[in-house]
């Protein structure tokens, strides 16, 4: 009886996968930061968009880095969606998306400098009754982003006073091809060769490697994406490719300004509605978080089962467990 | 009457002036030379556009840096209009602009390298019987690349092993702001603080300091434009501002591709033709080399006297020479 309770029965794992899809339980609000000019004691090094559950409790945290040149809140519907799953999710503005002249030692310095902020800066932004656990923090990044996570996550460019648990890689690019990596040059070409220490998942994009037009070139090139930065990783290590949506459809609907514009049409995007593609790329996250983060594999390895069970193809799927 | 004759008559002036704003005597022709896979012993360190006259001749030489994420021939109209008046203008693809990841100092060293591939590479690609005279060497910048412009000419950054007659900024831009500038910092806030030893002109655009829209900052923002470069450049220096046009309006008329949409919409432009503009810029390029390169002063000190030869309005128009 009591082993026939531990594993939850096929009914029940079902709701729980396919809600990690669904908007969560918890009500989410999001709290702007800046880094200058605030009236908080300890301002952050970058300005912060934070995604809280309104409910008083103690939350998992995830700390997610933003694409080149994007502003953190063109992906405010993706990280409502997490947070609404029972997680703060905190997006700095690494760089001004006008000025994109940051190196990567920057974005990673800072991306470093902002995690190391949460512990003495967190509580005096976040709600009342809302608190974070830094025992439990995961990493994510997209793009550009997405190798800085890996970069960050390495722990050789840049050291952080808390570790994270988990890497969660959105179709991380390293650069235009394998002899131009924005520096530092992470990739390696050979098989396992990043020490991470912790389990990675990489999402990627079945159209990142297509050209949006004919004089553009791919946003996330073969060689230097996704697929390059699963086979550099050890295991446990996942996989998952959005089949047939593109490099930046993990993004609200037409993001504002002149700089929304030009997300909208760099790279080529799919046909379906990007909420689809959020709901996938955020239900993923969930599952990883819960996974690696909080220590419960069962909906992750559902979706590894019947990946249909996901509101859009994901073809490959892959996790390869140490 | 030698006197009379030393002199040219008002008529003779007005003549000479005006035609440095239409096209000039020489056929063009362009020439692109492959930085890899070139079929020549010593190709450039860099890929290069070239726009050279066709008749046999020796020609001064104009060495143009593109802008921020731009491509070197987006300008090809521009730099056509000056190799016409007897110019060899080289523009080199300082980094891919869908990977603009290039520092500032790696952008300063690329324009060096360049320069000192000239003496031995130029012979090499140019037509038979035209010849480029490096004892007559200018050089010219755009945007971000007005100021690499300034600090290659600076020779702190980087050295080269041929000089520079004149520099030309044409709306250079430092960063965001005096105190997010793209390093190497060179603005300092100073008056006549850079020490270039050589004449510099800085052409302005009057809109370049304004929004293109709502939420886009402008692209050549005040404090960090072509005023503040003029500002701390030292006497002999010129400023001449096409206050009707934009930071881009001196490109082409609709630059192919995603990056050329982007280049049209990422600034704030002139409701004129763009043809006026390149024919404004240019020729106030043709008379700078003309008056610092070539000793001829005699057009541009007429254009300083009379702004209305000009094929658009120039304000304010300033010439201060040591």
């Amino acid at each position: 009886m009591a082993l026939l309770e531990a594993k939850p029965t096929l009914s029940s794992i079902g709701t729980t996968t396919i809600s990690v899809f669904e908007t969560g339980e918890y009500e989410v609000n999001s709290i702007t930061v800046e880094s200058r000019g605030s009236s908080i004691d300890s301002p952050p090094p970058k300005s912060l968009l934070i995604f809280t559950p309104v409910k008083a409790g103690t939350y998992p945290v995830l700390h997610f880095l933003h694409g080149f040149a994007l502003y953190n809140s063109f992906y405010s519907d993706l990280l409502t969606h997490i947070a609404s799953h029972g997680y703060i999710a905190i997006a700095p503005q690494l760089y001004n998306p006008i000025w994109p002249w940051d190196s990567g030692y920057d974005e990673i310095n800072s991306a470093a400098a902002v995690t190391n902020w949460f512990s003495q800066g967190l509580k005096l932004v976040l709600p009342e009754k809302v608190e974070a656990d830094l025992t439990k923090l995961a990493l994510a990044g997209h793009s550009r982003g997405g190798k800085a996570a890996f970069a960050l996550a390495l722990g050789t460019y840049a050291q952080t006073l808390i570790s994270f648990s988990v890497l969660i890689g959105i179709d991380p690019v390293a650069g235009e091809n394998k002899d131009n990596q924005l520096p530092p040059e992470i990739l390696t070409s050979q098989e396992q060769s990043l020490n991470l220490g912790i389990p990675v998942m990489v999402v990627g994009t079945g159209l990142g490697c297509k050209q949006a037009g004919l004089l553009t070139p791919p946003c996330a090139p073969t060689g230097v994406n996704h697929e390059e930065f699963f086979k550099e990783s050890k295991p446990t290590r996942g996989h998952m490719v959005v089949t047939d949506y593109g490099h930046m459809d993990m993004l609200n609907d037409n993001p504002p300004g002149i700089i929304g514009q030009v997300s909208g049409i760099m790279c080529k995007n799919g046909k379906g509605s990007r909420d689809v593609m959020r709901k996938c790329v955020g239900g993923i996250v969930v599952a990883t978080i819960k996974a690696y983060v909080e220590k419960d594999a069962t909906v992750l390895k559902a979706i590894i089962d019947d990946p249909t069970i996901a509101p859009t193809t994901l073809d490959p799927i892959v996790l390869d467990e140490a």
